[in-house]
């Protein structure tokens, strides 16, 4: 389709140009996006959620895209779309997600997190990376092909959802469900990062979730701290005592068993990411944090990869507003995010934690733990096809060979794909290490993003590898 | 001035009838009081508490007290009123304060705090005990002198603040500046605890309190938990893991010094308070818990008053919302109540507890110690001529002679009155114990109220013995 590859299509522009040309108009019809706040962990934003995945399944149509369907779930709706017209040529899945991290805390962007707004080189607001921006690169590269060539050089199935940030329940069933109707070769998703603007990097494994909720209760309604301080045990007080035998002086998680099928990996593949990998600096650099800190004999690049986390996103409990308040409060509950590696089945971890926390939860206080949602980890060959073809795609544009690393990060349709289709995922992001994912001040490399547009558009033997 | 001691105010009714005949009115009045939101610790509520302060003045003047004022402060205002036409009789102030505590959790308030309602013997709404229900009280009581005989039997200076439940940090240095003006013999207030509906007491001693806040920081935004879960000290974890070392497992605060100067009371006092005070079962009944915690050794009674404690009131961090957040949140704070007992210092206190927090605190996170306020403990002898004539009074009354408490809370004025005035502070409570003061649901009951007016209003002997 392109001159240089003698494509009967003549007069069809280069994806450079077609970019270039374009460029205004896709940064308008990205904000429009963004500007939706599609968060999907509160019910308050469940209308957003909705209208986000309308104007999304509106803007396929408008493409050229075909069969474009709102799917409605059981909580947010899934868009699907198609182009099936390359018989005998490999088909695509192209997997998004369309919602959104909470903006919270609010006070700490510095223009509002759905107002988006460019900063020079930079689109600054809430998904403008993470997944809207890079989502949208795709749909961008599909409609240079379905523009000016009225077809696309593979058959292609975009699937977007609109739960990623609350595990996907709803993905699941639905991939189960449509088992033939999303058969395909493989499956792209640019939901993660590069090591920066000259060094793309191609992502072949990721860490799997297990969202958590710990609370602990004592007295049914808040107390008087000076008439009951010191007679009873404080939730707040108890959850910290848990909470602060979690880890051990040299950053192990303390639960027994947790890390009893943590895969070892040989001299080789720790020698591959000290080589291509970031180096601790570079992460604390991004980070913004003067020191590292966790598991002793990994670098920090292995900590947060092939090491398992466990995190506190939030505690909630007793006062939180301005000033003192003089009680003993009723209840304590703590956030708990624990990040999973190869070979750490979610429900193993789960019940070891769950019974771990039993054990320490002294008799003067009651403790009850929720879970949110669970994720396995996930791991691609580097040496399958689809891998290599990849890497000869992004060679191609950035000069300079991607380097494959390791996201600890989860994203869990990976997994579930490579079940239920029985196809691998290339998990070709473009985020930046400073893109900030889920906090304030996310932006959106624009330089990238077309960068990456003229990749995608430019590299129909992406898929042909795979006939 | 009664018909019993031989008044020369022929027709002045009986105080039990009185109070009989006004009840409607006393209760829509306290209602009205209650009513206005004046949260003391929420800058938003600042035009409430100056609503408040004009609202008791208001009624002060109406119902004849004189030189009525409403001093500015640089906070929330003073209410002073007197009425000192009785020389050479002892002169009594009376202190209460009219702000309160905030409402927070809303939710768990069956009606609306601030919309006070009566449910059979109970008035519920935030303050209705603490303290406007009891201030009140002596307001009622003054009322019937000045309306029925037109004068008090003793000299009475009114002294009213909006900031007691921030500290008084006004207080001290207007009650200084005002020394000769609000010289008096004894001071009385009500914003203690009986031990039950026919069980009157006396305290004769209340802890100090000294409240800070923690926060501890690291990167300078939330980060993506996935990214960097394993490689940074979480502020939540960091902040858990110093809250859970400041308890040992015998319940004993571990800040080093921190009993170095806790009085060690003789085996007569502890024999009193066992004999007194509430037993373990039932302060475990008011709190509604199941389970007693604290120092070994100790009863929980003595737990709450002759030893100190260290309660977390509050903790922010992370995500607070619905649901799960991936991130490595910025910060964590940590609202710190500590409760001491003679002949604690707070201001040693303090030392000692910022020097263990900067110990405690390891060198991969930041931590900062703010202080909210300190407030020294208070001890009132049994022996003294104004206890003995508080103690006459509750025993005509209740037909059962009052018992001496010991109470865990703080009131910063007593040792500042003691120290300025030079004056012993009566602290003739009537809230009970199920009163819920600070937690939702606080309610006043108003048979013990009407029991107190009562008690007050026929009592000129209360001030008497102190010529």
């Amino acid at each position: 389709m392109y001159r240089q590859r003698g494509s009967a299509s003549a007069g069809v522009a280069q994806p450079r140009q077609y970019v270039r040309a374009n460029r205004q108009r896709f940064l308008t019809e990205l904000k429009e996006f963004i500007r939706i706040p599609s968060v999907s962990s509160h019910p308050k934003h469940a209308p957003d959620v909705k209208r986000c995945a309308e104007w999304l399944a509106n803007h396929l149509t408008q493409i050229g895209l075909e069969n474009v369907r709102v799917v409605t779930t059981s909580r947010h709706p899934i868009v699907y779309a198609d182009s099936l017209h390359a018989p005998a040529r490999p088909t695509v899945l192209v997997y998004g997600h369309y919602d959104v991290q909470p903006a919270e805390p609010l006070n700490e962007w510095r223009a509002p997190p759905f107002a988006p707004t460019v900063s020079g080189q930079n689109l600054y607001g809430r998904g403008a990376c993470d997944d809207k921006g890079q989502l949208f690169a795709h749909v961008k590269a599909l409609e240079f092909y379905l523009r000016l060539a009225r077809r696309l050089p593979v058959n292609v199935k975009c699937l977007f959802e609109g739960e990623e940030e609350i595990g996907s329940p709803n993905l699941k069933p639905f991939v189960a469900r449509h088992r033939r109707e999303l058969a395909c070769d493989t499956i792209v998703m640019s939901d993660t990062r590069m090591l920066g603007v000259d060094r793309p990097a191609i992502t072949y494994a990721l860490r799997g979730a297990l969202s958590l909720e710990l609370e602990v209760t004592n007295a049914p309604s808040d107390l008087h701290s000076g008439n009951y301080g010191g007679a009873l045990h404080n939730p707040l007080q108890a959850l910290c005592e848990i909470v602060g035998k979690l880890h051990g002086g040299d950053g192990r998680i303390l639960v027994p068993g947790f890390y009893d099928h943590v895969r070892c990996w040989a001299r080789e593949e720790r020698d591959y990411m000290a080589r291509f990998g970031p180096p601790d600096d570079e992460i604390l650099h991004h980070a913004g944090a003067a020191r590292g800190w966790g598991e002793r004999g990994f670098t920090l690049y292995e900590r947060t990869t092939i090491r398992p986390a466990l995190n506190v996103t939030g505690i909630t409990g007793g006062h939180q507003g301005v000033g003192g308040k003089s009680i003993v409060p009723a209840r304590a509950a703590a956030k708990i995010d624990i990040r999973l590696v190869p070979d750490q089945e979610p429900q193993v971890i789960e019940r070891l934690f769950r019974a771990h926390l039993c054990h320490l939860t002294p008799s003067t206080v009651r403790s009850e733990v929720r879970t949110f949602f669970r994720t396995k980890p996930a791991l691609v060959s580097r040496k399958h096809p689809a891998m290599r073809a990849a890497f000869a795609a992004y060679r191609r544009g950035f000069a300079v060979p991607p380097v494959f690393v390791r996201s600890g990060g989860s994203i869990p349709v990976v997994n579930e794909f490579q079940e239920l289709l029985g196809a691998p995922t290339m998990l070709m992001g473009f985020a930046l290490p400073d893109d900030r994912i889920h906090a304030p001040n996310e932006k959106f490399h624009i330089e990238t993003c077309i960068a990456f547009l003229h990749e995608v558009a430019s590299r129909p033997e992406l898929s042909q590898v795979l006939t």
